[in-house]
């Protein structure tokens, strides 16, 4: 069994039992990064390229070391936004990555559909690392390794996300993944950033934080761009802190145990009180590191790795 | 037989029994980039530093990657050129870098003459990736590859040069090649573009494409900096486009099974139209990959690879 | 024996046997250099991040090659000033580079005791190479490293240290490890680029160079920053270069076989006239080479690299 794909685009268009072994591959990955030399040589003498139209560190970095974990050479090209604005040009520069020798293109763009139009150009696996509003299928994965992790398993988890639903790549990633491995999503924020009708999608939507994370599992805060709440929209960071900032005294509503995530970079104080962000609660830092895992899992499983084993 | 000279500064100093040993040495490295695991350890242990003085994407991953897949290691010096603007800087910088324990040194500078200064001031071989409009020897030998790969042979080949001649280095370079070996080499652009006098190089000068372009077998096309257009340069884009774009029916003019090259990126409309940068005879992708194999072939043969073999 | 903490934050806190230790252990890597494959694997598999909050090129570069010398991996981040401020945010980060699976992290700060901090923080080694005008140990342990190889020892020897001293990290910690291993130190320069009541460190002031030069064995320049003099600093640099420019005459007043010394990268004609520079008492480029040694020595004995040899 396989992927379907050559590509990892999305958790919509990927079916349960897929979603699952890439999963299962992690766990296998992440046994290796706890090793006293956290290197396997299997994608040796592969050309991994990271393409980003948008600044990013803490992806790009994460995806680099799965690579250099496999023993693959990288690629770093930091593409500013100006320089490349067609889709034709795209189209040229994954023509030239392909002639270079990469092996496979992990893409960043701020378009909806970038890594998609890249995947049908070009005749090698192409992950989406974040296209604009879409999809960020890795932090998902990342963030359903976790849930499964720390609670067993995923199927009838109570998981609710709270934020910036409307603007928000992993949101969107999240609720195709975990819908379908059978958890329950709730989105909590204010209806300004929830998207009407995305009730479709088989989610609870509430506008009340208390009543949202009452009985949960699993909360999965999302960042805030305080650069856009400046902007004018409503509501304000303030505001957005006194109503859906997440703080200790919350949590009694959620189950005993309940897991506190959040994709990083936390604003502590905004979406999450300091306390809690360092609390035993909070999963951040393990998110971090299983987002190494889940990257190496795809580019082992896309890259088909196995056959060198 | 070797290269008599430590470094690779330009095509004009440089016989053509080395040029065939560069190409022929590199058809061995392509073998190594077709292989399963692209690599060889053949330069483990030594450093390669790109020096960029100039932005550059395309030429510092191709040597980036030639130095990748013979294993040796890569550091990159991108430096604003506001920062280095003598060369006796660049001695200094020459000397840190020697003492850092660099073995090699790929540079690119503004001002022609800069990669012979630095080959003079230090002991280690210096690789010219284009020195003002001087030289990009590197470019010129992957044109000259490709030409060989794809026409058998380069001696008696009929090649136009279409574009900006008078401010490229690509075409500089090509021409001292080219003529070495045997070419027949053409050019062809607006009298604003071609140097006056230039035929004492050996070259046959065309203001007219369609007169250019009769019987060869080779179109080469020079990417136009729209920058420099755009500041006043006669003639303008759109003049330009009309009349030195290479459109499709321009090509029952050359030979049946002519071979179009650009070094890329291509401006799509503009000196190509899009379905000939995509068409058949357009070998645009094999120059990026034969690119990786030339610059595989030099470091080989500059850092006496063949010992440790 | 080994080194008592798990960091390298500065001089003043380290012992005597420590910094001979630290000494020692470069000389075994210095001799790796020399090899022609100067690469050992003990390293392999071991992440070193370079966190990098200053701009540098000289220094990251160093720790980078130092990293791969001993077959480590590297992950470089530059942090633009303006977007972390705080200490706060210096914590998260940390936290995000050890979930990353970072096995040591090299910091430079504008703040001094920034590198303590994240040392606090983390369970992993910090090499601080650089905080504001704080200590700069490794630049200071490759300065000792260098008068040990040049000069046969440390005890005893005098050394001028010639410069901004009020500003200057290097001289800081130059101050506490020369003094500890029992050399002269006099520091020389104009009173406002002298802090007050220094002579506490068990130092030498000197106004006059030619006084302070008098007899020494070593002269160790520091790199005066235009920018800050040119921003209304007393003196002009026409009057630093006049009464503390080092010029061949001064030459005579030291030791017949005196040692010239400077961080780099020189100005020269300011702090150092040409012939000086490039003459055959300076070290300028070997102290290049030896700051690699040393930051082997250090990521060496840090992580313990000792168990796989």
């Amino acid at each position: 069994m396989g992927l379907k794909d050559k590509d990892l685009l999305g958790l919509e268009n990927i079916s349960k039992s897929e979603i699952e072994l890439i999963l299962e591959t992690a766990k296998s990955m992440k046994d290796i990064l706890k090793r006293p030399i956290k290197k396997v040589p299997t994608l040796r003498g592969k050309l991994i390229v990271n393409l980003f139209y948008e600044p990013s560190t803490r992806t790009s970095s994460s995806f680099g070391l799965a690579a250099k974990s496999l023993s693959a050479d990288t690629m770093n090209l930091s593409v500013k936004s100006s320089s490349v604005t067609k889709g034709e040009s795209l189209v040229d520069t994954a023509k030239t990555l392909k002639a270079l020798g990469a092996d496979a293109v992990v893409i960043r763009h701020g378009i909806p559909g970038s890594a998609k139009l890249l995947a049908e150009t070009i005749d090698m696996p192409v992950l989406n690392a974040g296209d604009g509003a879409h999809e960020h299928p890795t932090q998902a994965l990342l963030d359903m390794y976790t849930i499964k992790e720390k609670r067993g398993k995923i199927e009838g988890q109570k998981v609710a996300i709270v934020g910036d639903i409307k603007h928000s790549r992993v949101a969107r990633s999240n609720i195709w993944g975990l819908t379908k491995l059978g958890a329950e999503v709730r989105l909590i924020g204010p209806s300004t950033l929830i998207p009407v009708g995305i009730e479709q999608m088989g989610v609870k939507v509430y506008n009340n934080l208390e009543e949202g994370i009452e009985g949960v599992d699993v909360i999965n805060l999302l960042r805030i761009q305080r650069e856009r709440q400046d902007k004018g929209y409503f509501p304000t960071i303030r505001e957005y802190t006194k109503r859906y900032g997440l703080r200790k005294e919350h949590l009694k509503l959620a189950k005993n145990d309940v897991t506190v995530m959040h994709p990083g970079p936390i604003n502590r104080g905004i979406e999450i009180s300091s306390d809690l962000a360092y609390g035993e609660e909070a999963v951040i830092e393990e998110q971090v590191t299983n987002g190494v895992a889940i990257r190496m899992s795809l580019l082992y499983l896309l890259l088909g790795g196995s056959r060198n084993e």
